[in-house]
């Protein structure tokens, strides 16, 4: 940690606090913050899995628009989910956060509070941080997860015929950023699609239960759009893909907003749902429920 | 890897292909760039050491000073430098690179130079990268390390009467520094100190070496330089220090920078040095050389 001056330290002393319950639990962290790095100890029998995820101010969310519990849910959600579409477990997580001068107070208070809401409900602890002075907020995350030896999803692995199937409605988050767009001041989330985008749920258990019981041929999580990923997947496997357009599962939209040639297309090309895109042979189909936790599985194609 | 357009991906493209031969040497990362994330599997009987750092232009290097390959060398080296404290060796990294579109051409190149140079050199190979765009060069690095079972060197276990040792020559860089900031445009780079601050080595040989063979109770890295450093130390072995001030190893100086007392102040207070700060027992002190592969290992204080 370097460059750290005695405000830093007191920043990170508080994010320390605010999410130390969380580390306790993790028995296998043999050193969490306040050391030069973290030291774990992977559990036998398993790989690492670890990804790493920007969330900029600007780019990525709009300061005077996003609460800031969002700002620190969604940080987290992000980068978990990379871990979800390869059907592991989160564990552990390193919060790099720039900050102005002007924002470490409230704030700073409730962007922990979303990231400990995030942390908890993903399993996933704080392993190292660091805190310096920026004129802008910058995020980076890194999470570290687990995945029994051998048994992590890929992108490549689709075969021709396979099923492709969707994990809850696409669209939904890009519609409620369009309401977070014409909001004046801070938004209070209110309806479904504002939530999505605002506290966006990576597909952790539903990861899990298809690897784990080897349903899957290739799977990965939706974050630019489904045109967009599934071109990505199809790439990594070196087949083709046909969707069945009226079968896209779309978002729910009340008056204005609810013209379907307009969800149509926020399903194909909306971003950050976060929803998991994978593919099964037509045999393994059959063992697909409708709904897994009350999250809908669709067919969209082949 | 969320939001990626076709320019950031044929830039990761440009990235892959820089860094890639080096990858593929390490045959325990089942899977590098080009998926969610990253997977690999940790070897059996070692613990796994994670660290992340930024490297933000203004804050951290000057853009218009320093040279590109140097940036490119610096942010990977002193991440490394975590997991060099720890006695533990370096193995893959994750690349967060954020660029203005002005900049991603020659001085991408010369970046993607320095960061091969110290990946072959510190043998720590890319695992994963993105790189949205921004308007100012940020860049996060993670990188993954390993350590025997048990064995980490940790700050705190420095115990009542134990010798106080550092490696290299302390305020070397901060020198290095100040004349990089008196230098017209991009520097070049001339002398001992200014390669320091450019071009820092962590000392994982020497890490390990002492690590391998239990001879030192705390350690870590001076990035912050040896007043605030050793305090950590300390704070975290909860023991005091006495330092022998004529025995601190000075940068080596010419000129008009030649005065002594400056020289003293620069190894008490000045950063970015990376060397190793590291406490033994008066019995394995005489098991320590004076120099280890040509670096100066000096005692400084109890």
């Amino acid at each position: 940690m370097p460059q750290m001056t005695r405000d830093e330290l007191s920043i990170l002393a508080k994010i320390e606090r605010s999410l130390a319950g969380i580390s306790a639990k993790n028995g296998d962290l043999a050193l969490g913050i306040g050391d030069d790095a973290a030291l774990f100890r992977p559990k036998t029998g398993y790989e690492t899995i670890l990804t790493c995820d920007w969330f900029l101010e600007g780019a990525h969310f709009l300061r005077n628009k996003q609460p800031p519990d969002s700002v620190g849910w969604k940080c987290l959600a992000r980068a978990v989910s990379d871990i979800a579409a390869m059907g592991g477990t989160p564990r552990y997580f390193l919060l790099s956060l720039a900050l102005p001068d002007s924002i470490t107070g409230i704030w700073l208070t409730r962007f922990l509070g979303g990231l400990r809401r995030a942390s908890q409900k993903f399993g996933c602890a704080l392993a190292a941080g660091n805190t310096p002075r920026q004129s802008k907020i910058l995020i980076n995350v890194t999470v570290v997860g687990e995945v029994r030896k051998g048994r992590a999803t890929l992108r490549r692995g689709a075969q021709p015929g396979d099923l492709i199937y969707v994990s809850g409605a696409l669209g939904e988050a890009e519609l409620g950023l369009h309401t977070l767009r014409r909001t004046k001041g801070i938004a209070r989330s209110s309806n479904a699609a504002l939530r999505k985008d605002l506290y966006p749920e990576p597909r952790i258990a539903l990861g899990r239960w298809l690897v784990q019981n080897r349903i899957v041929t290739a799977m990965m999580d939706l974050s630019d759009g489904l045109s967009s990923d599934l071109r990505r997947l199809c790439a990594a496997s070196g087949v083709g893909a046909t969707i069945d357009a009226p079968d896209l599962p779309l978002a729910k939209s009340s008056i204005s907003e609810g013209r379907r040639e307009n969800l149509f297309e926020l399903a194909l090309h909306g971003g950050d749902d976060y929803e998991l895109l994978f593919t099964t042979s037509r045999t393994n189909a059959a063992r697909i429920p409708r709904r897994f936790q009350g999250v809908p599985l669709t067919p969209i194609g082949e």
